[in-house]
């Protein structure tokens, strides 16, 4: 039953990934934790990593390039940060519209990605179902990748109104083989949402961060914590260049968030300034329903 | 040694203790556990808590009104929000003044504490040393309570200069008596420290979470959070009345910290109103800087 309905990943003879760090090192073990025993093409902008994974034998063969992927290949997975999947969309039409391959990328952010399409014209939307999964965590790069890291998470596709039933099904099968859920929404609506619960708790979590670096003793303040600070900053460990492209390229909706939570601070400074207790004891209270409705929420 | 080094607190015939919260519960079952067997009373806002604290054997009495309790026990602990404790200091000079208790109290805010005591005048600074026992969990009340929160937690004490070294030593063997390591700040510093490191994650979690709350559509996209938001959020669960009663008692403090991360924010909508992504990721990484430090720091 589950090999009959992913069958038709198992049948490529051909996939490459590019980008061999968590996201896509965890894509392709947990390909081959699936069974997959076709060819597996590397690429990776540190070449060193592709020829690790060679040799660790998930893979088959290093590109060295990836002018030609689309060409040679039944599947590409695009794992690299979204500035990078947008330029090479944005680069590579003619080899994309010309390739046999199926293309499909992990990136944070889904308008860029829906604009280099359609800049691309109808053949490269036609070859190409921009996905994220959602799928994370504190460590990086190909060591940190693990097989079951997409296990029951939720992947979510945006494709285009142009995007062939094919392409899509077959982006499906790959997520579902991998055991991620699937589901859709439109690419707009898909970064207004993470810019909301996932990209503002990490621009937050660096603005705190940011604010304490900037002044004298704040550093010798870390001595005196306690555990809300740790889990309030986990996410201060994350990759900074990582997140600023995330950010940069989700620039409109993440301005809304700095907006709307500026908005509140501003009003919680005004309640301290002018002693309001009860007051600002509702709004926090309002910001506690609001929590106690995500214990429970999807 | 252990026993010789905390026979002044055994030899104590009678502790009062005011707020049978999560705190005050814990302090007092933390006292029972470590061997203290003299007469406790327990004073709450909720007088069926009192009583059933006396019923599950931990305490003797129960108090119906705070009005004697500096002169009739010679311990008087105060577990309450830190308004409750400013506003009893400031109307009981006299009966502080005349007791034979020395006093100590909990609330996470210094400033307020030492100016009541100032107002009182010497003989009510005499009897009382601020203490502030760095232990917290996500669940409150007497139930929550337990004996080992404060084992190995900092209790911080902000002795005022006439504080007399018996009632500092007292302060000092009880909080050790319980378990916790003990250090000294000036209550201005500590109020500043603690807007840094812990109240400003509260009201900054608040103020997330209030933004969201604010709007349209927020509610359903809950269901699209990940790891990140649940750890960033955490302390959105905690008590709205009691951490409106510390920010506003912290005000001036708090202000400064609003004002920093504030600056922050606007200093990364810039960054991406103008798409200064490297300038961005130099922002990002400084606060990852930080973050890592105080992953080592004290």
């Amino acid at each position: 039953m589950q090999k009959e309905s992913h069958r038709r990943i198992h049948q490529l003879e051909r996939i490459a990934i590019c980008g061999l760090g968590l996201i896509g090192g965890s894509v392709l073990k947990a390909l081959r934790a699936a069974g997959y025993t076709g060819h597996v093409t590397a690429f990776d902008i540190d070449p060193a990593v592709a020829q690790q994974v060679c040799a660790e034998g998930f893979a088959n063969e290093v590109a060295l390039s990836a002018d030609r992927l689309f060409l040679e290949h039944d599947l590409v997975i695009l794992c690299q940060p979204v500035g990078v999947v947008v330029q090479y969309l944005l680069e590579q039409p003619a080899q994309i519209a010309a390739g046999r391959a199926i293309g499909i990328d992990v990136a944070s952010v889904k308008g860029p990605v829906a604009q280099a399409l359609r800049a691309g014209g109808a053949a490269v939307q036609a070859r190409f179902v921009p996905c994220h999964p959602i799928a994370g965590k504190a460590s990086h790069g190909w060591a940190a990748a693990q097989a079951d890291l997409l296990d029951g998470k939720l992947c979510i596709l945006t494709p285009e109104p142009g995007t062939p039933q094919p392409a899509l099904d077959l982006a499906l099968e790959f997520w579902s083989l991998l055991g991620a859920r699937t589901g859709f929404m439109a690419a707009q609506e898909h970064d207004a949402v993470y810019a909301a619960v996932s990209h503002m708790p990490q621009l937050l979590t660096y603005a705190y961060l940011h604010g304490l670096a900037a002044r004298e003793h704040t550093r010798e303040w870390l001595a005196y914590r306690g555990t809300g600070f740790k889990s309030f900053t986990r996410l201060g460990s994350s990759d900074a260049r990582l997140w600023a492209d995330i950010a940069t390229h989700n620039a409109a909706s993440l301005i809304e968030e700095i907006d709307s939570v500026s908005a509140s601070l501003a009003l919680f400074r005004q309640r301290l300034a002018q002693g309001q207790v009860s007051e600002l004891a509702e709004d926090f209270a309002s910001a506690r329903a609001l929590h106690a409705g995500s214990e429970t929420a999807g």
